[in-house]
């Protein structure tokens, strides 16, 4: 774990939502980019509920729904400190109030374990850790990030949802198989809206949403098109203007549209 | 069972392909639509490779396919024996060798046990039958279909493929979850193409693709849209030319376009 001045002098401030947001994250390692604010937009939290964010990183999902829903309850798990203080620094300089806790998902933190919520959101790492990675010039065993498999996420989310709460996440498509199988598990009412770059191609991500104790039937929606066009044919910003909205007015996003 | 004599009194004869393929079905009970047309487009099979529907039919998806590509080793399993009949009926009337067997999904017979398959298409029913359905007048149980799982389907379609073989499936999109989780034991390189009436609907249909022993990743790719329009405005032919094209013209359907 990096020391805290030596953190300050490896971060960069971030406009979101049109500036509506200044989010404080590390230059190198995770940075969030469109992926938690798609998220924070799907959630259809109201006034007065209780948001929990599992792997919140530096706050930018539930910053986002917390900008958008005025009077919501947020509270945030995240394992690595320096990613969970630079949450804390982004609640304060946005005026948000915001319970960060530092912790595994696989082993929530008494202060999170006590409580149940309206609605979880999740953006979990998209790639599973090798169980160890080598260093290529010794052969000694460097420092990994901590395994959890997908499923377990789905498990802990699923145990601190209230009856009737939601849970919302964002995964990559390939991954859709694994997360329905462990939504399985106590949701029902499951939602999935696909996230294409373009019309016509496959899908890079999806948002999936489920709700607890709920017996509906899963819905397959019609795909979010983030760009104009069927290619790259200028630099500059070509997203649809619903995606725009989101990005840069804070719009929510419905699985319907 | 009924007679032969009674069932040929009730049979429509309907044109398939733009009238490449003429079948008979029964008038009543399960009529052949969209659905056994678009699993036989979107089946990869070249000349020469062995084809195995589970559930035939009147034969529709199996002769869709052997009207489309030529050179085909088709087979067809059917519970329902007077069903079977017509598939064979079908088959000669239209010029097409296919070997029809009379039996259950979930105890194939012994001449379907002793093959291999490079492909297995199968367009099952959309619906759980009710274990039993009771006569409002009499309180007396009537008959009903045998209730085979969907996981058993899958399971008997897994089993039947060659390695590297490929199964095509048609089912309702709420279903999804669970033919991907039969999928998973046995089959990768698993494909899902949403099939939806139009534009920005939820999906209706899915056709999914999976490859015996393949290991790579998942893939949801853009829906096949039905109709123009984003509603019915006019009776008649609404069809997009790609879905035309299918219909009409026995065109490939691809899981890429």
């Amino acid at each position: 774990m990096r020391s805290r001045s030596q953190l300050i002098a490896e971060v960069t401030d971030n406009a979101f939502l049109g500036g509506k947001l200044m989010l404080r994250q590390p230059a190198k390692g995770y940075r969030a980019g469109l992926d938690p604010v798609l998220l924070a937009a799907c959630v259809p939290a109201v006034p007065g509920q209780r948001v929990l964010d599992l792997g919140c990183g530096v706050g930018t999902a539930l910053f986002c729904l917390g900008a958008r829903v005025d009077g919501l309850s947020l509270s945030g798990l995240e394992i690595q400190p320096d990613y969970a203080e630079l949450a804390r620094f982004n609640a304060a300089e946005n005026g948000i109030e915001a319970q960060i806790c530092a912790g595994s998902v696989s082993d929530l933190p008494q202060e999170l374990r006590q409580k149940s919520f309206d609605h979880v959101i999740a953006n979990p790492p998209y790639f599973e850790e090798t169980s160890v990675t080598k260093a290529q010039d010794s052969g000694r065993h460097i420092g990994r990030a901590e395994h959890v498999p997908l499923s377990d996420w789905c498990r802990a989310g699923i145990k601190r949802l209230a009856p009737k709460g939601r849970f919302s996440m964002i995964m990559v498509a390939d991954r859709l198989p694994e997360v329905l199988d462990a939504f399985n598990a106590g949701l029902g009412d499951v939602a999935v809206k696909p996230i294409a770059s373009r019309q016509g191609q496959v899908a890079r991500l999806v948002l999936i949403q489920g709700v607890k104790n709920a017996r509906g039937p899963f819905r397959l929606h019609s795909p979010l098109i983030l760009h104009q066009g069927d290619r790259h044919i200028k630099d500059g910003e070509s997203y649809r203007k619903t995606v725009a909205d989101i990005l840069r007015n804070g719009a929510p996003l419905s699985f319907e549209d």
